[in-house]
């Protein structure tokens, strides 16, 4: 195993390079860029799917969907009516800055002001692979349970924003909202936070609300 | 990325020589090896703490834990009164050959029946290293949603059984039973499935009976 690690440091460093240019080119076209990150069956799409609904009136939208196979997300994101592209890792754990910046020439950039990609279901990996987007967002849900950011730490730290979803089966579940919270704030203090339910639109205001807040700051400065 | 393709096929190659001489020790000691796999939060850890309660008084137990960082799933076997080891792999997103060939000398194992690992929560890596473990369980659960076997078909190829958990949760969620047991019957034909509640112990009692008939077929192979 003496051999894996300056691989890994290689991958790694090839990988920021090219999600730095995949930045400059969003900056560039003036799209802002949000890498959705979440454990399988979070409610990723849901929330994805609540949001542009949101968004879609206010800005031009387009997405890409990673997963190891099959079309399913995509499909759902594409039903909205807004461009959508599907990379299919074929076993790769996560979206790296290669397959994005493949992905790009597929997208209008020149006439998108957001673009949202929904990374591989994974808590792990994608936490380890910058794409080059403007915010990282985690979105953990209650039946994953209450100690997934003590159990997870690289995720949670590397996140701009982080959704609960699923906050309508709390009464289901023995999920210590406090201690949960408790363990996010030691990872990344003052994180901005939203408990949401992607089933009853619960909550979703904020999230809204505070996302126009980092697009619009975001297009006034990349216009100015 | 050229670089990329041959280093793994090392990893994988190395990981598939050091599992198998896991697995030699294993079948030397007469200790059979169970991996549990599973997404995060869909009940790894309650699962095998019932398993471990319906075994322990006919085998000789003991298990090892992986997780990215702190000892919260191990704290809760050894409270079960079996040899625990935890094993933190710092970031890795799976245990490989190599970590459970580090963790072996820990374990007695010649006074050991039943040797109980919990892989590190994720759908997607442990799938690709084999450990040395003579069945491979994947626990599934209703809030990760029917269409998990569509979207990380490498985890549901490679298992031995699977037990869905959670299933006291039904009502609460829009999971087609039909449409994921099609989606695990055409990757993998025939697995044994179990629909379990870790919470009511709905369920269990079948589980704990194929359990018990591979561990006993194992006991007399190797007896004899």
């Amino acid at each position: 195993m003496t051999r894996k690690v300056p691989v890994v440091e290689n991958i790694f460093k090839a990988n920021d390079q090219l999600a730095q240019a995949n930045r400059n080119l969003l900056d560039q076209t003036r799209t802002f860029a949000i890498n959705f990150m979440a454990s399988p069956g979070a409610g990723k799409t849901s929330v994805i799917l609540r949001t542009i609904e949101a968004l879609k009136d206010k800005y031009r939208l387009a997405g890409i969907d990673g997963d190891l196979a099959s079309t399913l997300d995509a499909d759902r994101i594409a039903a909205t009516g807004i461009p959508a592209v599907q990379i299919n890792t074929g076993g790769t754990c996560h979206l790296d800055a290669v397959m994005v910046q493949n992905a790009l020439p597929k997208i209008d950039l020149p006439n998108i002001d957001v673009f949202i990609i929904e990374n591989v279901g994974n808590l792990i990996c994608p936490a380890n692979f910058a794409l080059g987007v403007h915010i990282n967002v985690l979105v953990a849900s209650v039946p994953e349970g209450d100690d997934k950011p003590y159990k997870y730490p690289t995720m949670y730290r590397g996140v701009q924003a982080l959704l609960l979803n699923k906050v309508d089966l709390l009464p289901y579940f023995d999920f210590d909202l406090d201690y949960f919270r408790k363990g996010v704030e030691a990872l990344n203090p003052g994180l901005a936070f939203f408990p949401v339910s992607a089933k009853t639109g619960e909550g979703f205001g904020e999230w809204f609300a505070w996302l126009q807040g980092q697009i619009d700051a975001f297009l006034q400065t990349a216009n100015g």
